[in-house]
């Protein structure tokens, strides 16, 4: 098929009949093949044993394209990193489209890059997929899903549930990248130091740091809702309560600016390529220190504690000295971050 | 929460945020609830060996009722059945929602409850899922995508290649039901005998058909591009002809009656509950007998056999005695059918 600026994709991509199939042949496997895919059978078959970590999410960011990453990149980072969360070791995932009917198919091959290369980057493999195609206006250009497949290594028990008195809290870099990269955007907002999302693969970093230590409790990645929201849902999940110093937070200076500007609170914004760790307090230096060595960790920090006072709450002390409790994420700041 | 008329899906409960997991505790567990669904970390981990079969796909349907089945209902047995396709024993589910602003709550609770019924009819599992919430006139109402694991047994080796040259082609029933029942529903269209879809899990019929006989080469469902994209999927990845007898398919009355009305073709309408299967010739008709046994194969036929003329393509002898080549959809005649 020769590539023109009016190919577009049509309903009939999505007829399951020969234009899917042409799809799927021309343009989807010289991006994603592999033996796995290749066969295109109704579902992918691999052998693997032990724990298994399956997780899923969807993407509906807008726009499609944004400073430092896109929907395809977004897509593989999200699931990777949730996979990663659990300690696993992300192997596999599926990759289902809902593509809004007179999206120009350079836009589509774009993102498929985008998910190569990514997966490329984290090493898992696409080995199933879908395409739905549905009328104009019936959706907004494209929606993704990923659902992934790792494997935990049998020592490795991290949960929000685990958490113990007296442990650290470890962030592992600045919040609020992405959710300002994409509020700045759609907002048409210009700063002298442009806001780019953080979208990025954990999972080498959480290898890393399962080596360093075996005292890692709880792994979890910031995203809607923010850094206060997956505090919340540790303190929930474990029935401890956590102390975090503001102060220690590291924000970049145009992330705070830009939230200043919009009157959002960065601890709220969505970011993509973030991690809080729960680690005994012995070995937090530790940790950080190997953090540190990994370019996605450079900027981490130890930003509080789990306590045994105020039980599945999350308190702050902030800049000012004052201290107060750090709710979940009410309404919604920024519909569509991801 | 209470339930009123003017419950709806907000922006905020895609937020990531206490809406969001309001949403998932007080609406998703008390349907979905199972123990490693409720730890809620960001992956689900399970203990699992051999070979694993993975699948996942979208449903955009519309609309979300129909005669005989649900979208809720649809994505347990689309995903479960393209799992026993590969003849896999389905075991764990992923569910991600993509909700449009204003759903009423109703609609999702009625949604979550046929996916409830329909996962225990079919013994498996939500085990992870996801939900994001779009602006109105952004999404059509709901989208679902699940994804699904099953475990293959060691025996077992189904592929859409297996086909040999003599193996006949069995149908396990009807053909075009669903496509037809969801045609009439948006079309307004009234018939005597009312169509109903055909959407019903097939694990079971495939579990009986395995036990029965160890020459099962291929097993396909005839989804969106009916029958005749199915019978040249298998021709295409076997390389071998497909010959079948169109007098030997077995479509209903009303749905024969529709498609002259409408147009169609039986046999490129989507079917959600039916199977093709490549099987030995000379246990075919003990298979058959097994699989008429099942409710889900009652109607079941031996329509074709593979052949070593016309390889990749498929021929059908038609009613009137002519033969002719059987193409692939082209374009697509009902879009959003699943």
């Amino acid at each position: 098929m020769t590539q023109d600026e009016n190919d577009i994709i049509l309903l009939a991509h999505g007829s399951g009949g020969k234009l899917s199939h042409e799809l799927v042949e021309n343009r989807f496997l010289p991006f994603l093949s592999n033996p796995v895919l290749a066969k295109l059978d109704d579902s992918a078959v691999f052998e693997v044993g032990g724990r298994i970590a399956f997780t899923t999410d969807s993407y509906v960011v807008n726009p499609l394209f944004f400073p430092g990453g896109d929907i395809g990149k977004l897509a593989v980072c999200g699931t990777v990193n949730d996979l990663s969360m659990s300690g696993a070791v992300p192997l596999y995932m599926s990759l289902a489209l809902i593509i809004e009917e007179g999206l120009p198919m350079k836009e589509l091959e774009q993102v498929l890059q985008s998910i190569k290369a990514t997966a490329d980057e984290t090493g898992t493999q696409i080995i199933t997929g879908d395409t739905k195609v549905v009328s104009h206006g019936q959706a907004d250009k494209l929606f993704i899903n990923t659902a992934g497949i790792g494997i935990v290594p049998d020592d490795i028990n991290v949960s929000g549930a685990g958490a113990r008195i007296g442990d650290k809290i470890i962030l592992s870099g600045t919040i609020g990248d992405h959710g300002i990269a994409i509020m700045s955007l759609r907002e048409g907002l210009k700063f002298s130091v442009p806001v780019e999302s953080d979208c990025q693969p954990l999972n080498k970093l959480v290898q890393q740091m399962l080596e360093v230590s075996s005292t890692i409790r709880c792994l979890r990645d910031p995203t809607r809702g923010g850094l206060a929201t997956t505090l919340n849902e540790i303190a929930t999940q474990s029935q401890k309560g956590i102390f975090i110093n503001e102060a220690a937070v590291p924000v970049k200076e145009a992330v705070r600016a830009a939230c200043e500007l919009l009157g959002l609170d960065p601890l709220y914004i969505a970011n993509e390529g973030k991690l809080v760790a729960v680690v005994e307090s012995s070995e937090a230096d530790k940790i950080l220190a190997s953090m540190k060595r990994n370019l996605c960790g450079k900027d981490a920090a130890i930003i509080g504690e789990i306590t045994a006072e105020h039980a599945g709450k999350t308190i702050m002390k902030t800049r000012l000295g004052s201290s107060r409790m750090l709710d979940m994420l009410s309404g919604d700041l920024l519909p569509r971050i991801c």
